[in-house]
């Protein structure tokens, strides 16, 4: 292990840290509020980051290096992250603060606040700021600006780069993740532009745009999307709640004139899909059932039901209806919709729609083969072979991520909670959501879990947000030891 | 595909479902009751099955025949089996019955019935018997009983057997069938034995004992085990539990003194493992949230919570305590056993405990991989390398069983019971348990759901027992097109 790099790698970071830690507190001496939680937190980091900086080391660099790097800048990330929150006075403790972060750097957007609007603007902020900062992923930002990261960017890619299989827009790495995050900074000011246009606040646009994108959730209302009660800011935060969960590179496509092979991507085609039948269900359920949103009429039901299944489906987490009260059926499909989650190469969490695309196909080809021994069917996506590893791969995600989701369970249910309440708190972290049901429904929030709980579940969006394998070989003895 | 055959053999399988009616005939005759829902049902039967097993065929024999027959065996025995429970007129409807003989011969062990003691004897040990029979997979039987199936045994043994990895003691099939069906009887008369010395009345031994060696914990008492009371009789069941839960190779090992390899087996030590560690933990659990039962003392309580914690690992589904009212921990706790279930080989369901051996090394393995790209590392099960399509197979199991979950909870929920009703209910159906939480706890019934969700869980349950890949074969297009 290459510790001296990994060491100077990650105190860079934290410098650049410090530097975006600049907007929320501009943000609170804007609004005459103390910008001291900012400072004390700036001043702490370059103590730590500086001497880690100018670390001398070569420039030996392996896949497990790239890992431990990745995953160790979220951690120290969401560690430091959280003290302008402790020093704002407005939590109770380390703890709520250490989860307030994670889920924000994670894009999760579960919340231990009861109260948020009782918050100053310049916490708010930083609350959203960090979701939008997690959500292209922390280190494709860093390569952006750090040139000679050049030849190892590649490894770091590949333990962050949410989703099974690799795309590369142009050779280099360092300007692939320049051209993602520009797609990235358009979408988020055009969606500022929508809200402010729409009559929304220009800090409430802003804050929110920060959640929307990057798939987060955090609101700066107790109630979420739905204070406002407006028809236009739904439609403009579902439009961008929606492209925010699809492949990045189709924009990239999109510009260079390659509608083609936008149009015939099949994850797109089934996330779609899945949006679409889910709604159809769904508000047939309210209406076979006569729930109260269904007196407002369909086009009303529609909107509701259509916000809080593009909301879920992209693992934003905003709401504007309580779909808690809703009856069994949307709330199990609402529950699917989590775990399956947006389009890889997204900012969407879950487990990805395209890694159920190659689930499904080979379970198909698998019982094909035991029915027909000799058959030699492929997995496809988008019209190409996908190779076994590959495959093998997604099948070992999926089995990590349901023997994840059971220890979690197990340590979050000391908690004596109800057993909806547990389990939809952890599927909801894993797949960075925010909202489950019961408790941690839409209108609830993460307050009452114990610390424990609220660590575990932490660790739990980390691992979600980082695709899992990440965290995991941080905590393998093999990785520690020198082969 | 061979319909002739295939007709032929189910025809010949029935016939010998219908001997196997004149056990509960002749016990309802010795208790005085009405023999006439028997004499109806292999009235039925014996018109049906003879035309069948008299049709003339080939003998062209592929593994997709081997996993029609399975399956359409299968769903003829319950379709046939729930007869005698119609007629008897206990019953409030044909979908009831079906419910409850296809739980019987998935050796679930889940009922309809609010008051069991109600039924007549001969009734209730049909309902025994039937998953007594389907235990060792009525096919076996029918492989020991029908010599001239030689050939084409190992295709069914195939689709049949419980488990990742086949075992064969001896080379010809039907020999070791013999062998199996062998100790299943033993197993069977000696608890029979126990529980008479013991105490028990000697028609309550012989139908919980039938329903303790196919794991599938069909009572005659409406508060199951609890009902007698008697630490005696919870260990000798306890005892047979564990024994049924466990690979039935194991026995013919001993018995040809092969100590050794059976006492290094993977497997069965995991499985002791898991069980010893669970009744730990749920012990703690228990008196950490000073629980009633922990009034009784650590001796009670343990016998309790073991009695559980056997039950449940085994997916036997007999309780002694309502552990649905016990702290959430234990719930999930017992909810995760559940999933898991017993050894491959044995009568348990549940998705085995090699399979999530090979699952878990296979995890490790790949972890290993990502960090040190260039490692080689096999995965080994009982010190023997398991090859990689093997540990695929297990993998897309999984994730079969997490995707029939899924959809079938979709399908119960439109009944709008509780979150956790629904999904207990499914997993209990799923891993053939029988009890689940909340409405279907161990106190509680399937009476309430509707025909959909009764004939969706019924479909789980035989989804469960012949693991997974026949009943979906069944469903594939490419199974019936000729190729």
């Amino acid at each position: 292990m290459n510790y001296q790099l990994i060491l100077r790698m990650v105190g860079r970071t934290l410098l650049l840290k410090s530097a975006c830690l600049l907007l929320p507190l501009f943000t609170a001496l804007y609004y005459g509020e103390t910008i001291l939680p900012f400072l004390y937190t700036i001043a702490i980091i370059l103590v730590v980051a500086i001497p880690l900086s100018v670390l001398k080391s070569n420039s030996q660099f392996f896949a497990k290096e790239g890992f431990v790097i990745v995953a160790s800048i979220w951690v120290l990330f969401c560690l430091f992250g959280s003290l302008p929150l402790y020093f704002s006075g407005h939590f109770n403790s380390y703890v709520d603060c250490l989860f307030e972060i994670t889920s924000g750097f994670t894009t999760t957007g579960a919340s231990i606040l009861t109260d948020i609007e009782a918050l100053p603007r310049g916490i708010l902020l930083w609350r959203s700021f960090s979701s939008w900062l997690g959500g292209m992923g922390v280190l494709i930002l860093t390569l952006a600006f750090l040139p000679n990261a050049g030849k190892r960017a590649h490894n770091i890619m590949q333990a962050e780069s949410p989703g099974p299989v690799k795309n590369k827009f142009v050779p280099k790495t360092s300007s692939s993740s320049k051209i993602l995050y520009s797609i990235y900074v358009i979408l988020t000011v055009a969606e500022i532009v929508a809200l402010c246009i729409a009559g929304m606040p220009a800090y409430d646009s802003i804050v929110h745009s920060f959640a929307t994108i990057c798939t987060g959730g955090f609101s700066i209302k107790n109630t979420s999307i739905g204070a406002y009660n407006s028809a236009t800011f739904d439609t403009i935060i579902s439009i961008f709640i929606v492209l925010s969960a699809i492949n990045f590179s189709y924009y990239f496509l999109l510009v260079t004139k390659r509608v083609r092979s936008v149009l015939s991507s099949d994850e797109l085609r089934t996330f779609i899909g899945i949006l679409f039948v889910s709604i159809t269900l769904i508000t047939i359920n309210l209406f076979v059932s006569s729930h109260d949103i269904t007196q407002q009429g369909l086009g009303t039901t529609l909107r509701y039901v259509s916000f809080q299944v593009f909301s879920i489906a992209s693992t934003t987490g905003f709401s504007t209806a309580d779909f808690n009260l809703w009856p069994q059926f949307s709330r199990i499909l609402l529950l699917i919709l989590m775990v399956i989650g947006g389009c890889a190469g997204s900012t969407a969490g879950g487990i990805k729609v395209s890694r159920f695309l190659l689930l499904s196909r080979s379970i198909s080809r698998d019982l094909k083969k035991l029915s027909h021994p000799r058959s030699l069917k492929v997995v496809k996506l988008d019209g190409k072979v996908v190779d076994d590893p590959t495959i093998e791969r997604v099948l070992v995600f999926f089995a990590c991520h349901a023997t994840i989701l059971a220890i979690t369970c197990l340590i979050v249910s000391l908690d004596n909670f109800s057993f909806t309440t547990t389990v939809t708190a952890v599927f909801a972290s894993i797949g960075n959501i925010g909202p489950g049901l019961d408790l941690v429904g839409p209108m609830g929030n993460y307050a009452t879990f114990s610390d424990l709980s609220k660590i575990a579940l932490s660790l739990c969006m980390l691992i979600g947000r980082l695709e899992i394998f990440p965290i995991l070989i941080l905590f393998m003895p093999s990785t520690w030891r020198n082969s």
